[in-house]
């Protein structure tokens, strides 16, 4: 199963893909897909969409793990991302892959398998799984690769649940 | 000069396409793009977007004018509007028109000239500017014709600010 996960962002949208296979993962590629700040805001959203799209056209992937979205402090950069993160789905919808979306405490139990594992943890930890040699940079590269390794172990559990439903 | 004014949203997106020539305004084409409620959401970004672009494909504008986003109660929601605001953003970047964004404040006060109106006073004076025959239904839809009215109303003010701007 190859699985592209997001972190996403207007600045930076982090990409991981992987693939998933006898539980053994392979990491396939991983980077960002940065804006400068000085782009009006929808030539950022086109940059996106289309750095995405050819992400999507070269790997063909099963599935799309994004973070979902909370908002906290800064309204306005919430919005942002929030329309950030609309074109990344739209992309996704085109290419017909279905799209989960975690949150970050899911994520940290998913890597670790404690909910309480500290941003460094669940980045050595996804290190560690995908057999690389260092944290990727930026960031929200490793954050899509954790996001990404989130679903592996997710997605089992989701297809036995739909297997299930379906037998109802 | 041809606008088009977008209150967006993910369920509803208002719509609405006018001309501004001489102090004279012409309403072209108004209406709403919708999505059913059990569709799931990156389907509905995907309807938007395509329903949007066939919009600017058919009317060829000059400037896009979009309501500006605030959160307040429903942050899902809000999200999800952001979301949606940003697929629409990609469609005008794609067709390299213009977009600018506006508060309802700024609406208010380009389209009736005081920044206290109801909601329903934005509404008729709407519909009397652009000479229908009743407020367009649903709101969202009048909204979007006031977004596009407020836009014509300010243009002006905008352009000679860059004139000014450019001379320095």
């Amino acid at each position: 199963m190859k699985i592209i996960g997001v972190d996403p962002g207007y600045a930076i949208v982090g990409v991981g893909v992987i693939d998933y296979r006898n539980n053994h993962f392979t990491t396939l590629d991983y980077g960002a897909i940065t804006t400068p700040a000085d782009m009006p805001f929808d030539r950022r959203l086109k940059t996106i969409y289309e750095d995405f799209t050819a992400i999507l056209q070269m790997h063909k992937p099963d599935a799309i793990a994004v973070e979902r979205l909370y908002f906290t402090n800064n309204q306005k950069t919430g919005i942002d991302v929030a329309q950030a993160r609309g074109v990344i789905l739209l992309a996704a919808a085109q290419f017909d892959v279905p799209c989960f979306e975690y949150t970050p405490l899911q994520v940290k139990l998913a890597v670790t398998g404690y909910g309480k594992a500290v941003k460094k943890q669940v980045m050595e930890m996804t290190t560690r799984i995908l057999h690389l040699c260092e944290v990727p940079k930026p960031d929200d590269v490793a954050d899509a690769l954790a996001i990404a390794v989130c679903h592996a172990h997710t997605a089992p559990a989701l297809a036995r649940q739909a297997a299930m439903q379906s037998k109802r």
